[in-house]
């Protein structure tokens, strides 16, 4: 049975709190059942972490070998600046999807730059919470699963 | 019943015979048929064309109003240079998803860069042939079906 | 009589229903109905085309040799990108005058970057349907008749 | 019966003495009669005032208020590097045209840019003397009269 | 007794007036009297200029030698592209604090940034009016006084 | 009775110890002193932390939702690259003011730039431990107490 | 017998017409019949084509597959701009030589920049009609015949 | 007898496990041992730490006071984004060696860049673990010691 | 007898006074009285003016024209911004010399550039006093007489 | 009889000993030999010489005044950082094709600007050995042979 | 036994007069003999060669292919520009090491950027003349003898 | 008797016979004659040489040493690349005047950047040969003697 470590940055706890106009009212618990609910409806094991520290996000990543198969990086603004997190993907070699709730091409410019994207998989952004939906999927059809 | 226009420009015909260590060896036409599987599973209508034309593209989109709810626009090589793409989009008014099969931002900087993603609900981009269904399922949720 | 070519680009077709907050609600027939009354009262000849394709647009200045006398090119997104159209204009060494429905300096810095202006003869930008009156005043000018 | 304020900026006052190849030999003091006429042609009253001061061209802005409806600015030199410029027209909330005797887009490259345009209601260049009329025209259709 | 002078430049005439939105209602009067008030009541003499001239402002700050004790700039829009208030503010060796009604750092980035920074002691900026009330108290810690 | 947060980033708790040529001898204790008794004389209640952790900083933002109406923050080195501390700012929609020690616009260019100072209300740079009596002042004007 | 296509883009279809300072007299017909001549004496067969359509251009060299050996690529304005163009070059897998009849290093500095070039055997410019005659040696040579 | 603090960031924790291709499959404890069997050798006392937090870096680096005469810093990825490392290192006022396992000049472009360089004594890369030894003896050199 | 007008712009004014470390101890008359001399010893006639007003400068360039046969400008801080000077040179088309006191290419890069040295006919820096008699010479030399 | 001097920079003596799967194992040697035989056979005289120091470069192509008719220069790395090279071209009007081994767009960025190219007659790169004897047609066609 | 090319770029013939607040006062010639006496206590050979010209560099690069296992190059200056020497290295495809005596990231910014970098095994700087003995004990670890 | 050294760099050797629109036609063995009498009439000592290498005239900047009391240096086309002379003129320790026939200012903007002149006492161009004997005026002023 597959699991798939779903990993989110800063800020990511306000959810449903902050700027509604940009991310709505849904907040990080809902999304956690959401992703649980249709994970196991996949035959697929979940883990669910948000830190706001990037050294701990790091950690979280170097824990996941052995015991996930695959990551799911929603690393808010320290997608933006953090070669750390790219290398921590690089060097646990587990497939990673980079996330994003908003539509970052469609904000300001400097949040159009990831280092973390250069080792991914691939990335999903604009939809949301149904976003983690679909890199469930996305990740599942990586491991080899339907997609 | 609503309908997803999916629009493929330059150089996407020769799927599955152009670089496959980069794209594949699925065809256009293998995922013009997945498409039409998926979407009839969930009850959606398909509008599926190609062009090497970024004149012919942007007809389609123009064409696109009355006939479609949403666009799934893989517009190749003219996602990195196109601002008539880009306004085409905005001109008619319905939402569209930027879609890649590889990871653009894994690939060469130039392919990092795109006018049309900022007038785009989303990006998915590095997951082949499964991009076009997690992108249909990505839509459906966006036109408030279920994800 | 003097005949000046009026050429439209990409998603011009379109006008007086796309985003009316900056461009208005006249359409293209609208504003050729204008040109040509414009034009007779003060003896002039009137051609006037809009294509969606690059192609098309460097076609029609090719044959505006021999049977025009000067150019007006809205020549929409594609002012930004195209070379070849600039090229067009000096190859047929016709007088041509850049023209914007809107103050493109205002908009998207992307918007404010011109290869054609660099072989017109002017440029007049943000005076929505007017300006191609004002063109056409331009050129008559510039062709000798009065201002 | 509307007025217009014609504001020309540093060194216009040589106009007709330097580099005739690229300005021509026509004099400020002509284009002021031109202007002048063309205005009374069409029931509209003028301003015209020089200064190699930018200052006092911040001045003149200022003291637009009240007296003019509008105004058309051939800020020379001071186009390229001006924001206080800009802040003014801003300030006064008046409807402003930015005006070039040549084609800046077709000079050097620090003339392509102007922080006046990002305020203006519009831009005409490449015209010479001719452009000024054409500035008043477009003026006039921009305050509701008959363009 | 200390005395500072109190330098306003471009457009900062037309205070309460243009922009309310970014600026407010408060006139260049008001600020003077509130800043008197402030000075009085702390033991510090005032002078206070407002000139539209990048001349006129580093004539007042050479004449400002021997007279004040240091200087409050509110240069405006020369704040971004004035290399010759810079070495004004050198060249008298006076203590300077750079002052802007607005916060620079949230508007357009042209305003981000300043050459007479380098030569201030420091700056504040974002507070409105209340910002020449902390400047006179900034100072006036600088020069030895209570903070 | 309002509160204000004042929370001071990387390297703060060395002050008075590090580079006293730039930033004097004054400690992060005599700080608070100084801001809790300039405070208290105003009737205002603060809370002082210091982390060398940017995770910390951010959860310390969050917590200040509720507790303060204000935050005064001194990023240190966190103000020129952290996206996730101007993320938190936004996110907890609490009026904040960037602090700093030294002039920054005065030391390495790395050091001029700042994400937080686009959500703040202001920014106050250079008056050393006088910036930070200064800061409550602001905070205390921009709450709508006194300035 | 090998067999190479002469691929035209924009605006060459007016040679001999056009900028003959730049360019010369010769005309595109000219030219064919000069390749088919030399390429008749080296026993390889041709294929002669413009278009001013990016999007035929990506037609033809998708043709090409199983008809020729090689193309010679004279791309015109859309060297500068065309990532689909290079795009079509690498999926054909088919050696390509780009060619331009002025030298463009010698020409304005956007006209110095290639994506064909990337994914090309290599560039011959500068030698007017004859380069065509040397990229027909170049790729015979390529192909394995004597240079 | 002298002491060196030699600290390791993100991710040198897997050092033996990741990319062993760059890195080489030696581990930490490896490092860790061969330094201070080389520092015994030498008549040095050796500190030895690594976290993947960069505040936890910056208070080590805080703690090296009165304890260690000389700092040897692998930051690891916040090498090239870090200036509050910097910022530490400058306040500690002790000397710093910065250490890389591999020649990040060959690598990736964003790792040319290093803040902490610029206050470091000097700069050792591309020596894999033998470059601690370097280091160490590069330090024992510099503290006064043979070299 | 040939006339040299000799031009000085902002702070200079204050020459002897201010940074003496840079620009020495010489006052500006002093500068006046030695050009007087060393002018009156080679037969030439000398007009001296110094402003801290950009538009004065502009103005009296234009008043040289008929009065003098070479100008001699030392910009100051305007040689860094002012396209208006430049313009203004061009126009009275005399003869100018770019002169500096200060090596500016040993100073802030910002003083590395100047659109005026475009239009002059050479540029000194550097050597203090000396540089106007320099300058003088030079001016002669290119006039015709004896260099 | 028409002279054409090969010129050859630095690293270029090593040919077929360095980097064969760039440069191929034919020497120098060999392709003097293939040049002679080529140039031979058209009724040319060829000069050839190689050499690692720049400055003995620019003395060869000084020498070439008089003996050679034109000169093909395969400058090696110089080509990208040598103002000087480009300078002795101009110096001695003589025609210059600049040729490289590889195809120099398709390698480091850094490799695709030439200074040389400016005064070339034209640039042929990527053809390997052939490109030299390609590169004396192009002269003889140049200098008016037959191509 | 190995043997070690030592090899030094320009001005470095100077060594121990020139800035010695930079380099200190030791001699090149000193250097050498602690070079030889460091390599002979650790069974090596050594090579020792200084030259001001790029093009003796190169050939002493290349005359060390089957004489020496290893270069130590300090270019100095040419560090910064030269593609040759970058070139040569690799073209002899023997391991160097770049080495200089200053921290040359805390110097000028043009310091910083190194060709030669990418193509060797590692970088030492800052460690004055230690750094030769350093280089000797990298290189001798990286030959596989004891580091 | 002071002496000094005048360096002429690449090219200069051919002076007189190339580019006479923009060096004229005196020969460099008449700028020497120039110099030499101009030199005598003030006492002063003159050495005069031109290399085309690099290394050679880095060699002969430190046989100045000891033998010249300055240096005025023509260094071509190495002016706009050559950090190694920069840091001979910095090791030697001899006042250096920069000089350029024409103004570099007014050619190709790679012209305008000199690292040299970050370390002359200043910088002399426009001027053809008359250049020369301003340089040694400018000198002799700077040694001491009458300017």
């Amino acid at each position: 049975m597959a699991s798939i470590l779903i990993l989110n940055g800063p800020n990511l706890n306000l959810l449903g709190t902050r700027q509604p106009e940009v991310y709505g009212t849904t907040t990080l618990a809902d999304i956690e059942a959401m992703c649980r609910a249709h994970a196991a409806a996949r035959g697929l094991e979940i883990g669910f972490l948000q830190s706001n520290h990037e050294g701990a996000l790091i950690d979280a990543i170097h824990a996941a070998r052995g015991c996930h198969d695959g990551i799911i990086l929603n690393a808010g603004a320290y997608t933006h600046s953090s070669v750390a997190l790219m290398d921590a993907i690089s060097a646990v070699a587990l497939p990673a999807i980079e996330l994003h709730l908003s539509n970052i091409h469609a904000r300001e410019s400097f949040r159009h730059v990831s280092h973390i994207a250069r080792v991914a998989v691939g990335v999903i952004c604009g939809f949301g919470a149904q976003g983690y939906l679909l890199a469930i999927d996305a990740m599942r059809g990586h491991l080899g699963g339907a997609g």
